[in-house]
């Protein structure tokens, strides 16, 4: 390991406990510049887009207060993230609550950034508004990008009151905005009930993969291998939803949806990522205000980090997409 | 589909933000008669007969403001529930918390009032004890009836403290009255550790049959099954008591007992309750002010779309009740 | 007592008890017309114009559910609210929360309905912004109005990120509008710390009275005496941010403040109110979801009853504004 | 002090510290017969005479464990409670939730044994309905007693729903049974709003002496004064339901009203009890389930505390009642 | 059933309704003496070893509350542990949160009293520190003991900030003093990720069986039978550290891990140590100060009846352990 | 105003909204430097000294993230604050849970080098033990020292368990250590009961001045005029017990005690310090994991931003003290 995997990684517990200190992303040191890491992590705090429960706005400062219990080597797949990566906060882009077109330019220029000097990306957000903003601009570099998503919702949805861009028409967007390979897009936790029968269509007719709880329950294995079958079809941006998760496990969120994912299940999923290239992710719609408990942001720690081993298990090998 | 069901299902989205507005049931109109729709949900609050940890006659207001977030069509059935059945919220029955007769009295009227007009009543309690109106009125209505009971206990005990009539012993005095198929009778979730070696003998010796969560958890299709096998065996009522479902699914109750049913497996086995002819039916045992996380009620809310969409289902099938 | 006061007064608790049936604001009758009635209390659900903490959409909804336990006998002014005054619950205005032109718009129209129906108009926010609307409406049917204003900010600051229309701006622009008569307005609550010496600038050149926490510790009455001067200077509008109070007594607000009233003294000098002409007024800031206490809701719905008995007090006494 | 006194004193910290052991009222040890103690305090779990909020069965369960903060020695009045008093925990009385006439008799059977051995009961509520229990049992022996009452409501309103005896009548009941000399009634920090214009007028025209929130707030000392101007009167019964308390000082309470008093406030107005002759007192309408912070039970023991060295106090002092 | 039996079992609901009296484990009586039971359980409140978020020495206080709804009869095993066992309370070892040796010494000289005496300790805690102390004791009079341990980490590791007795090196120490058998140590429920890819190496290496969530999730059987597999081995030590369990299981804890057992898996294989001898165990790390919904002690209070059950099953059978 | 009165202040929220961004005191930017500024806030997450509720290690993280609304200019007294004084965040010093020595040398270490770089330390706790280590520091620099010490206990106790150094024996510890000016100590907010008639003699016989609430309620200016006339006195340290206010201001402390001072009072008496030299402070006894409002650590960020203002009052006068 050199010294650059020494300086960016979490802060040694020999120095400083970890309740101690000014809280980042995994107690990792806090740098701007993402020509000097593999991964940077931003906020992305940026709630305009609700339709129901607002406070994802606080998202950020939630996981980086929960992230102090974070660890870096995981045991099942021996991924060591902090020596195989490079990681660092890189603090949170100014958005404004209540513009969304100027907010969304701030994180699509920071992800940009962030692409063109070779690091991943990673945002907190955030409604899932903001994850538009990094698939414009990882779009830019990589072209148009595969997609694991997690959500209840497949947010391919209609405009509502007449506002065609809010936290449940993000994907719909993206594939208009031809910012991705539509038949590489899996979408997993989806469940309803549903306003309308229409409410799917336009994902399953664009071709989307729906992976519904019964799918899941069923069979987590074949699910994992679904996602691992993706690996030969180039870059893939994950973006989480906490509400994929049951809002028993996350009720820090917006639009809890009652029937979905556990925690094991969820980092479980996470995990069989690792066999995509993945050059960009987010985890959206954590609300702490709506989490008494700290559940939802832990998990969503938790879920960054094993984003992390995910992207670390994949660097160094031979890059054969397609 | 025809005015009524235009006017009998939620209000819209485009006039009235979820958030917005009077709370009723489902966002569904407030309607008083029966005769105009196919089902009436009532809320009757009354927690007189709880033998721990009252609070349940706030129930109905808590599923009202929870069940914002509720829909309609259910993607795994293709039931549309507003499509299939007129729906309004028939406001609360009078209860007087230390008059359990008056309150019993009150609410089997108004189940056999709505019986009487053809339509379905779903009463949101309140505990236990309430289910005992509906199925004495429903069973005037239809003779004995069938049940699916979702429970951590089977509330066939005996008498606490010499009262003889309380949450616990529902379904004892409902049996002794002659208002069930003893033989066409399930109970789902029931767990202990109970009292006594007694306490299940009286729901088994009776014939009913019970299905404990090792049972559930080693093959829940089986489950299903035997649930779709009770279809030919005339009307149901279906009683859902909260604590069925384990008290981290579902905090906001009187006894809570852990190692239950989680918000998948309740939701899942309400939707196989489509196969029998439901007559009527109730969510009980919600307790807000222990809800401070909001999931028991959006729970609730979320089973009794649910149950509305099994009643859906059946609706227009030809009746092959034995 | 004619029967129109019969009809428009809460539901009586030998009908209802106060824990049943669908909640309004203080269990009056839902009624959409203003002709019919003396006072109208409509919900205002918009926070998109928070630059803090949003949540306060659900004002409405919350200040319903709380207001169960408000009654309407005032024993210190003998005034009996629903015997004085015809009221009801007029519903929400629609609010888009990412657009706040047509959310103010949706607002001024129905104050300005409620007006010219001849009844005065009582919002609950929604965010401070919400006020400009009926003090838009009410300055065209009464021209410029006074202002009793409670609160920790006195709302004169300017743009954030550039945003000119925010929950911290709305007495700029109504003063700059012309909707207020800047010599009768006065601000009670109003504390620091703020960003800079220059806060209150604003506010005090205009001519606005501002009183902090140290002159109402100090003489309460001789506060109550001030607001009490004010009865012969033309109508008046009565706007309360919850966050006057002490964050202890409501922490459910958006931006609270430590060191301001306590609800005895909100209480007192809302009561102080009944010596103005009340036409319009409204309780704001008001987020359920940061108040697992309900302390915040019940204080604004005791709020919203001591408004009620101050347009009470005044109505049928002989009309001397100047 | 004697061997007694060393015997019926709160566990020494030193063998215990606060946060161990079985949690009792105040550390107090566990006994059962009056005729060894100055003072034994008993829990009577019964919220059956609830109209709103129940969970005041909690309430002595929840003042053992709040209590272990509690000490003796109060520096204002210079009185040393434990070493004045022998107190003990006399355990719960048997309640039963929908037996409101057997759980009162058994209350009063228990006050009575008490007050025969020459101790003073104190309760610890359960809903107001049980302070008639005692009542019944020191009228037996002391004859028609004063009363120091503090509360939001006079209780004494009429049946509710047609049940004449709850929370809300206790006193009208207990000054029609005799049980009160009505001039030596004092009633504190009653407010409104009321139903009507005459819920007061019973407690008025019986004679009660009601100080509301005004005269506090203008000179607590005058109110102390009027405290202290009934100790020639003869026995007293101290009655403190948690509700005259503001809700933000006590939100575990079943029908809170905003503008109460603060702690500071309430805790010296029960240590102005010291003059009057105490026989019995009880702390009542306290709800754990509804006071996360515990701010609510910690208040209600140590009012308990103010209330035993309230009865240290005149103990030893030559009896000149009237 | 002899009178002792008839003695130390809980109260009698009859007697005492579970909302009623002062609160002791499972309602069972308060007694020192061990030869008198066959059981007795202990709190051990220290918590002076947490490293992270403290208040475990809360633990045996909030379990005595939750315990008033666990009952005695074990369906699936037919136990009825107060039958088969004489249990009581037998109050808390006196712990002093800054001295950890005088904590341990205590809490050991507890432990060997009651083995001495022949009955079988059980421990509340506390962190996990206080397990280091009945295994000293018992292993004094049985040897080098057996051990299944369910947590989420091997407490194995190694000092921090060169503090080497904390409560994650309890079994490092537990093994160097040479009171385990190694090859009968059992930990279930340990996930990462971990700090290093050493943390597990010494567990590992010592010859502990590591069981973690896959392979709990893939075949819970087969843990069972890995369980009773160790029946012929000798005395156990059954420790639960309520980590082991989903944070949203069981939130009132020191340092949660996402990913867990949820409450069925849980009880499921404690109960499934029926099939060995056990001569000790705790439940450790409850923290109910960070668990509002009280869900976390009442899965304790649960499982330590289950833990009951599990000794009363093989009271009684010969003794064939190798 | 010169570069570094431009550097040490709060983001610009043009720059970063108030919610976004990594935490730190104040929104101040990290320095770890003393040389450079004039007051350097530093976190002190030590609570191995605490009798009762532990959880303040958290205080500093707690406190960082709740001064995000805080700001800097103060009406009342026309100071602004960062124009005044060059302010940072220090970060936090390694405390060792386990280890009072090691923690308090390195808080000593910490304050010695602040002090001796003529700039003012501010800690923030941690239990109250941690002030032994900064009155140890300065008093090298400044000789004994003054005090103005807000909180409900003396902290002048004796030894816990024969603990001789804990969160209730600073002061003692303290005065015997010769740094403070017995005379000069003022101890504000005081009250009982106490576990004895000694508990505050020892305080009385040293020359404190005792403050209790009667005194404060009375006549607060006369408590100001009390300060100010210290001003004559020399170097002063002023410490913050959260306890000093009521629990209901500030729930999240370890030891509260009902009836202290409400927010107002407790900004009002800092806000009079500025009359005297103070050299450094603290604010201690901050749990936010029993504070889930948030009031306590907004109380205590809004009193650090009263202190500094008090700081920034003096800086700049000619030094006249005695």
């Amino acid at each position: 390991m050199n010294d650059d995997h020494e300086r960016f990684r979490p802060a040694s517990t020999r120095v400083s406990p970890r309740f101690a200190g000014v809280p980042t992303f995994l107690r990792l040191p806090q740098h701007d510049d993402p020509a000097d890491v593999d991964v940077l992590i931003c906020g992305a705090p940026f709630d305009g887009g609700t339709t129901y429960r607002p406070g994802a706005r606080f998202g950020p400062r939630g996981v980086r207060t929960a992230s102090a219990l974070t660890r870096g080597f995981h045991p099942d797949t021996r991924v060591d993230v902090f020596s195989a990566l490079r990681c660092a906060d890189g603090g949170d882009v100014g958005c404004i609550p209540m513009d969304l077109d100027r907010s969304l330019a701030a994180i699509e220029e920071r992800a940009l950034s962030i692409a063109q000097a070779q690091a991943c990306p990673i945002f907190v957000g955030g409604d899932h508004t903001i994850s538009l903003a990094p698939l414009r601009a990882l779009s830019k570099v990589f072209g148009p990008l595969g997609l694991v998503h997690f959500d209840a919702h497949s947010d391919t949805f209609g405009p509502a009151w007449d506002v065609d861009v809010h936290h449940g028409t993000v994907f719909r967007h993206a594939l208009e905005e031809g910012l991705l390979r539509a038949r590489d897009v899996v979408q997993i936790g989806i469940r309803g009930p549903f306003t309308s029968p229409d409410d799917l269509d336009y994902a399953r007719s664009a071709g989307f993969r729906i992976i519904g709880m019964d799918e899941i329950r069923e069979d987590i294995a074949a699910v994992e291998r679904h996602i691992e079958a993706l690996s030969e079809c180039g870059p893939f941006y994950v973006s989480f939803d906490m509400d994929a998760v049951d809002p028993v496990f996350a009720p820090g969120t917006g639009t809890p949806v009652p029937g979905g994912l556990n925690s094991y299940e969820a980092l479980r999923l996470v995990r069989a990522c690792r066999h995509v290239k993945i050059v960009g992710g987010d985890a959206v719609e954590i609300s702490p205000d709506h989490d008494p408990s700290g559940n939802t942001t832990l998990l969503a720690a938790t879920l960054i980090a094993e984003l992390l081993a995910a992207i670390g298990y994949r660097r160094g090998e031979p890059d054969t997409t397609c």
